[in-house]
């Protein structure tokens, strides 16, 4: 029997008692409908209450994501068998008696997931979907568009996917910048409106949010391979092979912005989030600065350099979001570029500082510091690690992440969302890649984002990983990295990355 | 509404009425508690008959099997949004009414699932089911071992899987004989035994039997990797990065059989599967021939030479599946190799012939032509095929293809039990590649083995393909062939391949 200590992530509360109650069948006792809401009787959105006697079980949720989180902590209960896609058990199916009193810490739990360096099918997003539920997860960021790919089909520009979702060929691992070789496989794919809808309609019977990300006014080659009119220089240009920051940035002209804007009327037409991601990330502005258009425009706009296309290209498609009655998320860079749109929230990446101050000025941020939770940077200092990139982060250290900034005042604190991990593709090119960053950091991750920040017993914490959550990851079929380090065949020998030295 | 008329594969009788039935929703509709079984009724075994009036739905089965057929032919009546995995349907669910009787032309309506040159993690094998569910095709054959991996956990022989699971590198495409060269990315993988308890759980949910291959005495490179004293030279080989067909055989040593009786032992402890399939397919008999030892095996064994060895390894452990109640499944070689086992099932691969002969002897015989249904080969004559290998079968050629051999007298076509579709992966080495390779040609291979053999439209087939089966194949987030040629990103520019003259 599996106890209430195995739980991933951890409970607010939890009170073990003798016995165990027989249940007859795993969607049995995971029908969401046996769940009552009560939301006086549990005070917290998201939050659940289970109490598991010999003859029964009570379940009690705040709300309907409540009464779904209670169903993942029944299914953690009833043992890894409860995993599969099929029925393998010898044995009746048992939960452990006691209560569960339960409710997540942060309303953001959010992993970014990158489908334009890489692109993942239909089948591997929904598969992403149910680990992420399992985890108590909530918020999938789907990162649909950059320099190397644009994933979403679009009605009224074709060539986004006929021409943007292609490329020739991919750089394998960190090829030194400026390198014009490739592998010479094409890459691509992308999503249809329906399958969008569906990926969308699939999460949210999970209470799962998925926000899209559209990335404005850099990370754009793909879009500007297309349609070369979107770019400054009008010249054609092809999806890239390479990784880092392309030049190629989109032209200031009206044209361009009616054209972004007809592609946000797509993509709230397809996705409920009350957030839509702008990018906003690194935007080169060398273009801008050798253009006598853009400069005209600059002046125009009332702005002082053409620096400042940069914000004002934020603000006006944000502005167009908020038509549809939408935020605008957008990564910290935004915060530097000109005043902030109003409602605007901030992905705080490049480290700490920026989703301090974005709090201090009264801006809810998600916090997303590449030090600590870009889940595509190498877990552990060791020459083996497949394409060693970024910084160390291992087991431990994910789970030693706190979210809520030692510098940033208590009355700040309600602006901090949540957190969210990254999983950028340059170096996943697959599903089984994506597996092997992801897990086991992401369950860390989960209960950092799930678990009251105190206390963290990192050894309970990786015992309970290695003796409960991994027999789980093992029943879904994740090809996570084990705790000793990868399998032979998830070496990657001579394939170059690009490791940075600071932890 | 999507018409009787667009059903596929193609039922034995339909006849549509005018009007609709409106239903709460797929999950419903498709219920199989719904369907009766009345095998007086349906007297056709897997059959089933469905009418459909405005007012329900009358469903009787001959079996289980008819009833989830039943539901099948339901799903796809529903429309393409009933293959996705999400509520996206805009307006009410409706059936048209009108009478569906239908039952299966074959038993064995098979796919071969190659997992060894290419491991395909869980999910993605789960996946292959309910594609071939939705294709009314129910056997799925794993071929498990082969010289370039072992994929399947053998408890008693742990290396087979730590070093036989994994491979240094691939060849990508088809090189020159004898190239030593190739990608320098390991390859590998494997399903513990619960992993493969659950696929056959899964596959019965959708009553398809699983039908495990452990290839002997061929084709055992990674084995013999594993355990060189498996081996005739007890040289120490690596698992193969190349394909083709190994001169690493297995040695005839005593034990040799028990280590594969073993085997055996804990492959039918996972497996329900009736039949087990043996390989038995090309075995170079060069080893044996330079070895002392095997030939004096061969005199002890009263063989009249070494080549004798082959079929004696097959009857040795066929006798010891028999022992389980298994019954043996071969290539057609092992018809050319000894006295066939008892019961033993012959696959023709190499043309027709065999299968003829066989089934004159009196054997039981799956047709597997791989001049017909080798879904690996290219499915166009043109430059831009993928990794083009093998014979030319377009859609039409697949639809055309007539499983009992013209050959065969009447009396004798009892004993074709039907057909089976292969997906060897030396050149698929992703899901995504499986799936191009597939389809649409597998949809119509299920036509060939499940609807009557005649008559058969080919234009009719072709319309009812682009018209409404790649609608529902786009719903299940299928990467098929483009009827006009791979997309872009299917391309494979350079790669080798090795085309065979002859259709």
């Amino acid at each position: 029997m599996t106890g209430l200590h195995t739980l991933l992530p951890r409970p607010v509360v939890v009170r073990p008692a003798p016995g165990e109650h027989v249940v007859t069948s795993v969607a049995a006792a995971t029908d969401v409908s046996t769940v009552a809401l009560d939301p006086v009787a549990v005070p917290h959105p998201g939050g659940y209450r289970l109490s598991i006697s010999p003859t029964g079980v009570e379940a009690v949720a705040h709300d309907p994501a409540g009464a779904f989180h209670a169903t993942q902590t029944l299914r953690q209960l009833l043992g890894p068998d409860a995993f599969r896609a099929a029925d393998i058990h010898r044995g009746p199916w048992t939960l452990p008696c006691g209560v569960v009193e339960d409710h997540p810490r942060f309303g953001w739990r959010g992993v970014l997931l990158d489908v334009a360096r890489h692109f993942m099918p239909k089948a591997g997003v929904l598969r992403v979907l149910d680990l992420l539920a399992a985890h108590k997860l909530n918020v999938l960021h789907l990162h649909l568009t950059d320099d190397q790919g644009w994933r979403v089909e679009v009605p009224a520009f074709p060539r986004l996917t006929e021409v943007g979702a292609v490329r020739a060929g991919t750089w394998v691992g960190r090829q030194p910048d400026g390198d014009p070789t490739h592998d010479n496989r094409p890459h691509g794919g992308f999503y249809t409106t329906a399958d969008l809808r569906e990926i969308v309609a699939y999460a949210r019977d999970r209470h799962i949010t998925v926000v899209p990300e559209i990335d404005v006014p850099g990370h754009c080659q793909a879009a500007i391979a297309a349609y070369p009119e979107l770019g400054v220089t009008g010249e054609p240009v092809e999806v890239w092979h390479g990784w880092g920051v392309s030049e190629d940035v989109l032209s200031p002209a009206e044209s361009t912005v009616d054209f972004f804007r007809t592609v946000l009327d797509h993509v709230v037409d397809i996705f409920d989030s009350p957030v839509v991601c702008l990018g906003g990330d690194e935007v080169p502005t060398t273009q801008w600065h050798a253009s006598a258009a853009a400069k005209r425009r600059a002046v125009e706009l009332g702005l002082s350099s053409v620096d400042g296309l940069h914000g004002w290209f934020i603000a006006v498609l944000a502005q167009h979001l908020a038509t549809h009655g939408r935020r605008v998320l957008g990564w910290d860079e935004i915060l530097d570029v000109g005043d902030l749109p109003p409602g605007a929230v901030i992905a705080s990446w490049r480290g700490e500082a920026a989703g301090v101050r974005a709090a201090l000025a009264g801006h809810d941020v998600v916090m997303c510091p590449e030090q600590q939770v870009y889940l595509d940077h190498r877990q552990a200092d060791h020459p083996d690690e497949p394409i060693p990139v970024g910084f160390v982060r291992t087991l431990a250290d994910v789970h030693a992440y706190e979210p809520v900034p030692a510098e940033l005042p208590a009355h700040a604190h309600h602006r901090v969302l949540g957190a969210q991990a990254q999983l950028w593709t340059e170096y996943l090119d697959n599903p089984r890649r994506v597996d092997y960053a992801a897990f086991p950091r992401l369950a860390a991750f989960a209960e950092v984002v799930w678990s009251p920040g105190e206390p963290r017993d990192q050894a309970e914490f990786l015992d309970r990983v290695a003796t409960h959550h991994l027999p789980r990851l093992d029943a879904l079929g994740v090809e996570y990295r084990p705790l000793a380090g990868p399998r032979p065949w998830q070496l990657r020998p001579g394939v170059p990355g690009r490791p940075r030295p600071v932890r």
